[in-house]
């Protein structure tokens, strides 16, 4: 039978925690007093059916009923989860819990996205303190996994029941073991907030590099590690204890000017480094430091490909590799135009290997797609003659896998222009390693107009570069392999 | 001509910076008494070596030559870039550079990778003061793109030239306007690792609580958009203005307990939305929350692909969603084995489409690839049966792109197993969405011995599956395209 949560007040938190139930199949029913709620909401919505679905490699149930309400009575009938998300003010949390439990099913579950109160705060003046608990998320929720579970003595029986629902749609519940303002992740991101402020108004940084300080450096490692992963590495093979009685002294320097810091006692360190141990010990260093930089490898690409952040630096960097030209941007940068146009020459990333240990099937088709796509810049197919509204469409592609390669290696294509005439352009490209033939790419490619996605003719200016390529390459020897079908000899 | 860079002081950070000039087509000359040093560099040059050359798309120069020498001067000979890093202790760092200064070219950068002196501190007692500036790195340094420069008044002139070589190697130097203790990034890192001190010592949380607290949340948004612009999204169309007047408050809550906090003025709150302004505001707020999620989603694939923090998380809901075994896990799951075998079943992610607006090619293969894997896992070829020795690796590939398809659409494949006798598999699958064909993915695999990367037959239960499929799949058409070559009709 399908689930109900009721969603007490909407805006970006709550229309994301509806976004997060409906699309794991759940009915979500909404009470907020926000003429505006309805859109608001829609717009979420928007976002997370773009975005959540494609993280899974299942299809996700299908989408529940989203239903908005007048009265708190009629919002939470029939409903198993009740999602509290009003201001952070404790007045308005302690009304809305007496409206809610003189209405609600005595074994629902509320849960509070608040990010500052204790739940002992919350139950307090309860009618059943035992049923209020702190599932504090992280915007977007739709998205990110985090959820601070927080309750008190009161609510232990249920505490297990809300996990396994958190983790049933998607969440990874953080059972924090003792309360305290601002929960866990909370208290970091306020001493960051408290340090930025202050960084801003003594003149020392703006908004703009804070934030480049951040997502440049240890941004990356955050995402992946967190804190106590990243710094055991630091500390080598001699481990955490290492890493805390060789930094753990000159860190404190400048804290202490600031602030209360806690003594770094053997006790203490012991405790982390057991921690530590307990996390990560299951991993060398070595195995750590290769995790750590697989990660980044893939993120950064991941970012490169958006051209957004670290990502963005990456680009720029590629051009100042390619000043020599050595890969053409244009006909007339090409030396010898009679040979086959090197149109990839790079290392094989670490993420496009697989569980067999060498480059993935679909990354050799990415290599030669990024060949296509340089050889359609180098005839005069640019990003700005993309923008107005001519670009070439693959209709149809045949790989020869001949050989491995494995990560780090250099591979390079070289394009043979077998035909550009009228709408058609047929490609033949072969991966090398050296002089190790890795496969050939044998593409039929279409030119087409973006506003009718129908076959169209070229510019002119096009339409005479491939004619000239074309006819360069009429006299090289047709490519072994070419015009073979599968497992046809 | 070859640039020469000096490394005073190996380890990691030194050892990691050695990788970064090395890599870039700089000459390396290193400077360590510790008799390992030499083993230390190589680790982290291995580990460089398999990871930066594979995130630029263009090769990298020709690596530089690395040498190791017994003194200073002879270090330092032609160097135009000496790097020094040493142990974090003010005495030691002084008598390092009275030793550069009296052999070293006047006109060279000394750079000081320290994370917590002043550029003022460091320069005090030096011969030439202009010629020593804060460059402070982030772990991995050959990977992490920012690099904190500090310089004083002195060393004004020298800054841009710094600027200049950073670029040149790749990295993201942020020019620190002011100098103060532990620049900008390890302020906020203190300020972290203080409260999570706190959190361990009162038994809030353990180290891996903490570290899934970052890397389950906030981590993920930091990595791609920093403090500032993440917040500014949360405080919606309103802007940071709105974000500061909302939160501001109820922040300062719990901060105040512990700690000074700057007081939220008028003039600072202007600032920040000003700054916020200039830095973020060519994007109104639903592109930047579009943005944020692509790069969440196209992040989190990526740790998904590799099993590792949320990503891993995804995998284990992934199971959760073909509890129902829609997508069959062995040949017995399938209830009609006459039928082509549903083999993918997803939406299409975000980071799947490309600058034509739809599915990018290469992610045709991929779920086909996906396809072709879960055929594998249905005959038998699990992840056990690789681990020991056996797989099939995919030798020929036909594609017919037949329509578009974009981001969060649902796909499916359909696989029909057209022979599967001997070492040979021949697979044809189709993409839909819906009723609609997108797509043809014929593909010829080979069961290959691990240990010696040839052809082999497969086990007898795999062979006996692929027998029985492939007699229930006899009578099915022969695919529409089947055997076609390119460009032949």
């Amino acid at each position: 039978m399908t689930q109900i949560a009721a969603i007490i007040g909407g805006g970006v938190i709550g229309g994301g925690w509806a976004a997060r139930f409906l699309l794991n199949g759940w009915d979500v029913r909404v009470f907020d007093p926000d003429p505006d709620a309805k859109r608001k909401i829609g717009e979420v919505l928007d976002n997370a059916r773009a975005s959540l679905p494609g993280l899974y490699d299942m299809p996700m149930p299908a989408e529940g009923a989203l239903t908005f309400h007048e009265t708190v009575a009629d919002t939470v009938a029939g409903a198993v989860w009740i999602q509290e998300s009003v201001p952070e003010r404790l007045d308005i949390k302690h009304s809305v819990y007496r409206d809610l439990q003189a209405v609600c099913a005595e074994d629902a579950v509320i849960a509070s996205s608040t990010s500052g109160f204790k739940p002992s705060e919350l139950q307090d003046t309860a009618t059943r303190p035992a049923q209020i608990v702190v599932c504090h998320p992280f915007n977007p929720v739709y998205l990110l996994p985090l959820i601070e579970v927080v309750g008190t003595d009161a609510n232990a029986d249920m505490l297990s029941h809300v996990e396994d629902t958190l983790r049933g749609v998607g969440m990874f519940p953080l059972m924090v073991k003792k309360e305290i303002d601002a929960h866990i992740a909370d208290r970091f991101l306020e001493a960051v907030w408290r340090e930025a402020l202050w960084l801003i108004k003594d003149g020392i940084a703006t908004t703009t590099e804070i934030d480049e300080a951040i997502r440049m450096g240890f941004g990356l490692r955050w995402a992946q590690m967190g804190l106590f992963e990243t710094y055991r590495i630091a500390g080598g093979e001699a481990g955490m204890r290492h890493f805390i009685e060789q930094f753990g002294p000159c860190l404190s320097w400048p804290w202490t000017k600031l602030m209360d810091v806690p003594e770094l006692t053997e006790d203490l360190i012991d405790q982390i480094a057991d921690q530590s141990d307990a996390q990560s010990g299951m991993y060398s260093i070595r195995e750590l430091e290769r995790h750590r930089d697989a990660n980044l490898v893939g993120m950064m690409r991941t970012l490169k490909a958006r051209d957004w952040g670290a990502g963005a630096l990456l680009n720029t960097y590629d051009k100042t590799l390619n000043q020599t030209l050595r890969i053409a941007e244009k006909i007339d940068d090409i030396a010898d135009l009679a040979q086959p146009v090197l149109t990839v020459d790079r290392a094989v990333p670490i993420d496009w290997t697989d569980y067999n240990g060498h480059m993935n099937e679909a990354r050799y088709l990415q290599a030669f797609g990024d060949a296509t796509d340089r050889l359609m810049l180098i005839i005069g197919c640019t990003p700005d003659y993309i923008a107005n509204g001519g670009s070439y469409f693959t209709a149809e592609t045949h790989i020869r896998h001949l050989d491995e390669v494995h990560a780090g290696a250099r591979i390079q294509v070289k394009t043979h222009l077998m035909m550009g005439t009228g709408k058609k352009m047929h490609l033949f490209h072969t991966m090398y390693e050296g002089d190790r033939v890795l496969a050939s790419g044998e593409h039929m490619l279409i030119h087409v107009d973006l506003a009718t996605r129908r076959a169209s003719d070229p510019a002119p200016q096009i339409a005479q570069n491939l004619t000239r390529l074309s006819d360069a390459h009429a006299d090289l020897a047709r490519p072994d392999g070419a015009g073979a079908a599968v497992g046809v000899r």
